[in-house]
């Protein structure tokens, strides 16, 4: 058995409850969870689902990493609003076979992500179901008038993104052992370690929050002329979501693609940009700042680099500044859809 | 075909969320949603997950009627903490085939609970999955220590409901056509359309949290000394979890059950005392309260009734004050667990 220990049924709902009391903050118990919020504080709220078979599997998350990945990716969403977070509820499914152990691992990864990034587990509900699902509602806080939005990017803006991107997709054909054709299995890499963890422990960028809101010279007021983003659906789908929201274009450079160390010799050049536009999951942020204010912050984030700026003209298209080739049109097709 | 129109894979995701964008507040559309909570006011959040299959189906819940229920349920709990409601956040899980007018109905349903009751559709997730399901987060808002407990209860007070229960049972009887062997089908009944409109419209009773603050020579503030606690698994659990978490006892009188009028001429005595006491799903409020305090209440909420009083004793027992029989303990089993 890899998971020893009884399982949900044969715990029943009640005792299964009263185990996971302890992962919880105390508020939970009754009909609702009852959280104050300071004066001067608008509340944020982000909804994810996450499906076994189709955002996970026990092949590439086991529980522990699977509950630090959920809390994770909605902690993600509060930071590309800006937000502090208050906390996560846990809407779950599932099947009434599942052994306890898992269960708890997948708490314990929840409550490892949320005692690294703020918050607690304030509330939830638990079914059975056929197929596991996890349903999380991340609760923020931010100071009135400073919300970051993805539709306030202007033209002539530059374009950052707070780390490397393909990683995640990197460390999920390791995960399923389906490497592309051309990629170099087996040799001792160091890199290897840091595309699993890329994809099994993401980590929400608060800290890139953080360094704008310090830049020297500035106040804590965010300009209405920023545009933040998470990337968790892909680099170039969040360049297009913040220029189609915004009402403007971009342009990303080859040069600048941020490919993860040591990708391309892995998977070959084509493969390492593809992942690196469209893999998506790696819950950086993309932001759309005035120029100096960019220059300022990759001084300061060292993870963070330029890729490219807004234009007026509302196309998303990627300069090839290496080969001198033509551009290519990154808005054709838009990033992952569970539904195609 | 029951469903014309196309299906989610047809439309894909991004046409099916700007569809749905229509019943939501302006707010969604970002990585999170902003809302203001006013000064002096705490913040309630509550979750809910529905699975199909296990807590409806399309022979008892048509789209409309469940998007509805749904919206009411996670209400019900708002009304439950004495809040009022900010609106809901909607995480859900289709099979791709899932037809559009059935997700529209859906929407449709919620949209219309909350323009009654209060809130607004402000986040949510569309996946696809084998299962449909509906994780539901309601957030509320509930002045500074107004907010109503399970575990406030006090020896000596008086137990009042606010509305009959086993009704939601009994239509959930109906639409299954599975009625126990006494019931007395194909009679014309006036009551039936109010069981069938029990489950599938379910009132969350925001109604009798007003009643209560508006008792004559009674301020705006709750004291301490009160319990409440809807009761979506059933009437018995109800108590017995006020009791439970107060350290108290209680005892039901057999002749105050709040049992549907006309369902014991159709079920018979002991099958509508059951769902009376079993049923759950009615989503009315359980009340512990001073008995003044009580009798105030019932007087001027009409649909309300004095179900029992709590004792010190730390057990649940119904007394049989019909045919004096003995009590029957009702804290035995605990009410419907999803995982037995």
């Amino acid at each position: 058995m890899s998971h020893p220990g009884p399982n949900l049924a044969e715990l029943g709902e009640h005792n299964v409850l009263r185990r996971l009391r302890r992962f919880c903050a105390d508020v939970v118990g009754d009909d609702g969870a009852v959280q104050s919020l300071p004066a001067g504080e608008q509340l944020v709220v982000s909804t994810d689902v996450l499906i076994d078979g189709v955002h996970f599997c026990d092949r590439t998350l086991p529980p522990r990493d699977l509950g630090w990945r959920a809390a994770a990716i909605n902690l993600s969403d509060l930071a590309a609003m800006g937000a502090r977070s208050i906390g996560l509820t846990v809407g779950l499914t599932l099947p009434a076979s599942t052994p306890w152990p898992w269960l708890e691992a997948l708490y314990q990864g929840m409550a490892d992500c949320l005692a690294h990034y703020g918050g607690a587990i304030i509330g939830g509900d638990l079914c059975r179901g056929d197929q596991r699902s996890l349903a999380i509602t991340a609760l923020g806080a931010v100071p009135l008038h400073q919300a970051l939005y993805r539709s306030r990017a202007q033209a002539g803006q530059v374009l950052v993104a707070t780390g490397i991107h393909g990683a995640s997709r990197a460390g999920l054909a390791l995960l399923l052992d389906e490497p592309p054709r051309d990629f170099q299995c087996g040799q001792p890499d160091e890199h290897t370690h840091l595309w699993i963890q890329a994809h099994q422990r993401p980590v929400p960028r608060f800290d890139a929050i953080a360094t704008l809101r310090a830049l020297p010279g500035r106040s804590k007021t965010i300009p209405e002329t920023i545009a933040v983003m998470d990337t968790s659906d892909g680099l170039a789908d969040a360049v297009i979501q913040i220029c189609h929201q915004s009402h403007v274009g971009a342009t990303l450079q080859r040069s600048r693609l941020p490919i993860p160390p040591g990708l391309v010799d892995t998977v070959g050049v084509a493969t390492a940009e593809n992942w690196t536009l469209y893999g998506g999951e790696d819950f950086e942020l993309v932001l759309s700042l005035p120029p100096a204010m960019a220059q300022a912050f990759v001084e300061q984030l060292p993870s963070s680099q330029i890729v490219g700026q807004t234009i007026l003209e509302p196309t998303v298209r990627l300069i090839d500044d290496v080969t001198h080739g033509a551009d290519i049109p990154l808005d054709q097709g838009l990033g992952y859809q569970h539904f195609c």
